[in-house]
């Protein structure tokens, strides 16, 4: 059976190039990734300006009483030029007048009829943003792949951009099989069957990744329905996902169905979803996953994840070491992925297994807040640093 | 002035508890905040099931070779009721037949015409998930407050749940002032004018707090548009949020206008935002924040995220102890909040300077990617723990 690392280097070298590029508002951009370098066009600030609300003066001019010469509110461009002992009254925001190189604050100052008198001296140069401070002409200030928060959003807008180059969100079809699951909203005819939870979690773990989604009616345990099932699906989706009937049982027809296409991975060495199957077909993917919902989800954390971060551009941040705060017995001879939650405490990192539970249905248990994966390929020492992987 | 902790406290003391819930569809509550307890109705599973596909039988009779009488698909109910030396083909969901207790997984047996022959023998109850292995009936399986991801939705699926009580997003109104600032697509009549960039990134920071917001039309410079727009907006929203105006300019009309209400704090001994001001009118809360981008997103992050965790029942997990990988010299006299960035290394979290820029306005170099804010109420050393809080 392949290894894990062997696995991932498998489906690296079958990952094409995402070039897929929509063109949005930039009100809609939260949390999309940016397709485009973003270059600053000009320096910003493009001229001096002011810091504080106050005086724009002369640095050497703060021993003297000053003669204002007029205002500069913010927005206006100042036609001011001032000479020795002169100074003129200056906002937050507003550009500085010629001749000046220094705010002096109004906490600082005193002001008579027109002239102004500086009780506490500043530093030259004193709430004088510099021109380019904040950036220079040509910097690249966000690269593509960049994921656009609040802060990127404040930058665009404040460069004129409005109509902003993202990737299109790939779209994860999801295709759940299984005769004893029932979809949301229908009943059950007896209490063997259960409802499909599957289909809707890995929807929403898609979601979380970026992914548009498209949920496929739930397929039944029938060789022809699932063949169908699949090439239709692959129409509308770049990425699909399907849950069940990879195992060893009589009704796994999903195992079967994939034979059709290019297969890339066919089992890993690890646990759980060792049964995991990957193919393509042309530039699409397919993820056979498990179909025990909890399985499933961290299939599609370790295998999905890693196809879309490379589409997407994305840092596999979510990846890193903590301490572990309990002693480990390994369970199986595979490489096995352990359900823990992580803890700040005092600085460091602890991956904590309280509450994990074996059975590996138990998604919710497994899976709440900051929920990760603790990578264990021996027995674990209580305080040792282990290998993490953050769940989205 | 104020202190940064008394001001928290201040704020804390007004905060009503919010109680505004809507039922919306399972499939559209990713990131939702759960408004009631969602308890087990049953033991999970009822019956017990199998974890993997092989056979139902008598753990004592694994010496035998045994009679397989049926097979009971997952989703059918069993009706078989095992004797001594026999044994029932089951799959991964199924239920166990009555008087089975183990499982004996294909991989371990060999089977010929109707007898199955035990080549490796397993652990009493081996693959068997026992009644209530997942959940109790009675056990709160997710509390009031919880947000909801993918594992939680899986969780409401399985239950059978598909209309779902959440809070309904608070409504956040952003009104941005300055006559100095343009809107998105404007052009600006020369370069002492700026586009607004605070409008949207307080949206979007809004956004990601769970919010809806509304942002409402750019306010010049004008003592009596202002006093109106605040009125106006405050009909639309739960928090009003403004930015610029509340420092010592002459321009400064909010500060003004924000004297109608209730005020609960006027100034903390902080930098940035000293000049914070938070008003009361009935339920309502209006934020009045400074003019610059940066300072706004990290009062934003004290104190308006306050009064969001409080009403949406959130726990403060922003909030944890980092090393600073640097020395700090403190640089006011104020309470500092510092632009830094979190970086995980070899279990432990670093805080880092790096790249940060003084100028307040420097909104992306600030607040890029895991960015945070160091507390800082003196010099720090290199390696000393520091108290940091995540931005959104």
């Amino acid at each position: 059976m392949q290894s894990y690392e062997d696995s991932l280097k498998s489906l690296k070298q079958a990952i094409n190039s995402y070039e897929k590029i929509e063109k949005i508002a930039l009100t809609e951009c939260l949390d999309r990734i940016l397709a485009i370098d973003i270059i600053a066009l000009n320096d910003h600030p493009q001229f001096p300006t002011s810091a504080m609300d106050g005086y724009a003066i002369k640095f050497d001019d703060q021993d003297e009483n000053l003669k204002i010469i007029g205002e500069v509110p913010a927005g206006k461009f100042p036609n001011f030029k001032l000479n020795n002992k002169e100074c003129v009254k200056t906002f937050t925001g507003s550009l500085m007048s010629e001749g000046s190189d220094t705010l002096i604050p109004i906490e600082k100052v005193q002001v008579e009829n027109n002239t102004l008198i500086i009780k506490e001296k500043v530093s030259k140069g004193f709430a004088v943003r510099k021109v380019g401070e904040s950036y220079k002409k040509g910097e690249i200030l966000l690269k593509k792949g960049t994921k656009i928060n609040y802060s990127e959003i404040a930058l665009l807008a404040e460069l004129g951009y409005f109509h902003i180059s993202v990737f299109i969100k790939p779209i994860i079809g999801v295709l759940s099989s299984g005769s004893e699951i029932k979809d949301l909203g229908e009943s059950l005819d007896n209490p063997a069957q259960i409802r499909s939870s599957n289909h809707v979690a890995i929807a929403n773990m898609a979601k979380k990744l970026h992914c548009d989604v498209r949920i496929f009616p739930l397929l039944n345990d029938d060789k022809e329905q699932t063949k169908t099932a699949i090439k239709q699906a692959l129409n509308s989706c770049d990425i699909l996902i399907t849950t069940g009937g990879v195992s060893m049982g009589d009704f796994d027809f999903l195992k079967q169905a994939i034979k059709d296409y290019q297969i890339i991975i066919d089992k890993v060495n690890i646990k759980p979803g060792k049964h995991i199957k990957i193919a393509k077909c042309k530039e699409k993917f397919i993820f056979a996953l498990p179909g025990f919902p909890y399985s499933a989800m961290v299939m599609f954390n370790l295998y999905v994840r890693e196809l879309l971060n490379t589409w997407l551009l994305q840092e596999k941040d979510y990846i890193f070491k903590a301490f572990l705060n309990t002693d480990y017995k390994k369970k199986s001879p595979h490489l096995e992925f352990v359900a823990c939650n992580i803890e700040f405490k005092d600085g460091k990192i602890y991956a904590n297994l309280k509450g994990k539970k074996e059975g590996s249905s138990a998604i919710i248990n497994n899976l709440n807040n900051k929920a990760a994966l603790m990578i264990a390929n021996d027995d674990i020492k209580e305080n040792d640093l282990v290998d993490i992987l953050l769940m989205p």
